[in-house]
């Protein structure tokens, strides 16, 4: 399989698998960017949808075309469809869980609890952007602009096997991540960068499969070859990286508000750590960004 | 005196002040893009130079050329240099201090010697950083991208302080900077944030003079008043920043790192703090950025 290196090459991926569509559980399919990006995967055949909806007889004309492929299920409230698709999730009736219009916190009550929710015992949720950025020849993938504030060792070590796992499930074989940091040093002067060794040692004794892990290094050593050969660094990784693991969120949130900012950047990302993956978008995110958030979630949720 | 909105309003107006040009202490002038920074700004009138170098003999002949506007000081070697230049530049010789060929921890030696260096007793001394981006309709003043780690409230104080007077100089004479974050509330989840509500306060009580200071915000929150508007935010901060205050060095070399990588900024620098600015470019800066520092330099350091 050759690795997916850009947005409509997710939707091309699934298109040759469309003879096994994804299906998605999307909980209050009621706003218009949902129902837009929703409508989109149905009429590509690359996905099917339990829709869990206060009034069945009110769901968007764009959803009823697509009857055949849908089931729906109602529910007295919000949070009742979120318990339903959750427990949907659970017993394998749905591949993708994806958030409507209900509120992330009461979504994630249902998602995170402890009895019938979609984390394992133990477990770490953590949050995956995958990024196509003009000027640069494939996808970005990094962790954790969103939910974990400062990751502790073995969130980090989560999440470096998060983003391994969705890079192998869009096809890049030996996925190439950068640990990023202002400085190249490893110094008790930035404790993270201690936090950065470990997990270098551990890749290299292939706790993550075939990977290539290296850092501390900045933004610009991971993603220009030219800057990282002026500084005569020669990993694998230095200025092709595939994926950024930030120290932590206020960071990583500056890489992603800086990209889709000022580079054009468009963006996907789902909840990752959860027994499938999620979709959380923004309400600010369009009906393009909530679909190939919804993609990445069919390309790394299939079952 | 209207804004300066790109680096080659920078040049213009030191241009229109070209009568009484800006005196430059350049250490070790002995790489080319250093020489070439310095003779162009030589070669506008802008600046005069003393330039302190082991060597005289064989300075560059771009130098040479114009010998007129400079003095050269021999020295044995670049540590002397160094302290000759600082020297220099405490007794009112030279308006502003430039790094050449020399380490930068031996320059700094010089800099920060507590008996004959440039940094008041109890100063902080910080980087300021300007952008020039496309697309973005004015220069983008932030700190600190390159010195403190993380910084303590009273080294944040003094970098809001050092970015305000840069603007200044520079003709905005309302700085509007915002405090960056990935959320947009004060929380002790976030102990940042609680210092930056005191900043604010500060800030409206008066301590830096004509500024609007807001935040947290994120990036795009204060550059982009799309983004702004549609969060229903209406600081006269969000959507046209003048200044970024970034919560520590790690985030602020992603915005920094990124911006250059993936957006196309050009950058010019200058540490900030001492009794006058210092610039002090990294090894791979091209001739270009050396002499936006320059430029950026002479503009603040005029005295």
């Amino acid at each position: 399989m050759s690795p997916i290196r850009n947005f409509d090459a997710m939707v091309t991926r699934l298109l040759s698998q469309a003879s096994a569509p994804v299906r998605v559980a999307v909980v209050c399919p009621d706003d218009e960017a949902t129902v837009e990006a929703v409508a989109r995967g149905l009429s590509l055949g690359i996905i099917a949808c339990r829709l869990y909806c206060k009034a069945p007889a009110s769901l968007p004309a764009a959803l009823r075309d697509y009857a055949a492929s849908c089931t729906v299920v109602e529910c007295a409230d919000a949070d009742e469809a979120a318990r339903a698709a959750v427990a949907d999730v659970r017993e394998c009736r749905a591949d993708v869980l994806m958030k409507g219009l209900i509120n992330t916190d009461n979504l994630l009550r249902a998602v995170l609890d402890k009895q019938h929710g979609l984390l394992p015992p133990g477990g770490v949720m953590s949050h995956l952007t995958v990024m196509q950025v003009p000027g640069y020849d494939k996808l970005l993938f990094m962790s954790d602009v969103a939910v974990i504030p400062f990751p502790t060792a073995v969130q980090r070590a989560a999440m470096v096997g998060y983003v391994a796992d969705a890079c192998r499930a869009l096809g890049i074989e030996r996925p190439r991540m950068a640990l990023v940091h202002c400085t190249e040093k490893t110094s008790p002067k930035f404790p993270v960068t201690l936090g950065y060794a470990d997990i270098v040692a551990r890749a290299a004794a292939g706790e993550w499969g075939d990977v290539a892990v290296a850092g501390p290094m900045d933004v610009k050593t991971a993603c220009d070859s030219h800057s990282a050969r002026v500084k005569g660094l020669t990993s694998e990784v230095c200025g092709h990286a595939d994926a950024l693991i930030f120290p932590d969120i206020e960071a990583g949130n500056v890489f992603y508000k800086t990209m889709t900012c000022f580079a054009g950047a468009e963006t996907a990302g789902v909840l990752t750590g959860t027994m499938a993956p999620v979709v959380v978008p923004s309400r600010s995110d369009d009906a393009g960004s909530k679909f190939a958030s919804l993609a990445l979630a069919a390309l790394t949720g299939r079952r």
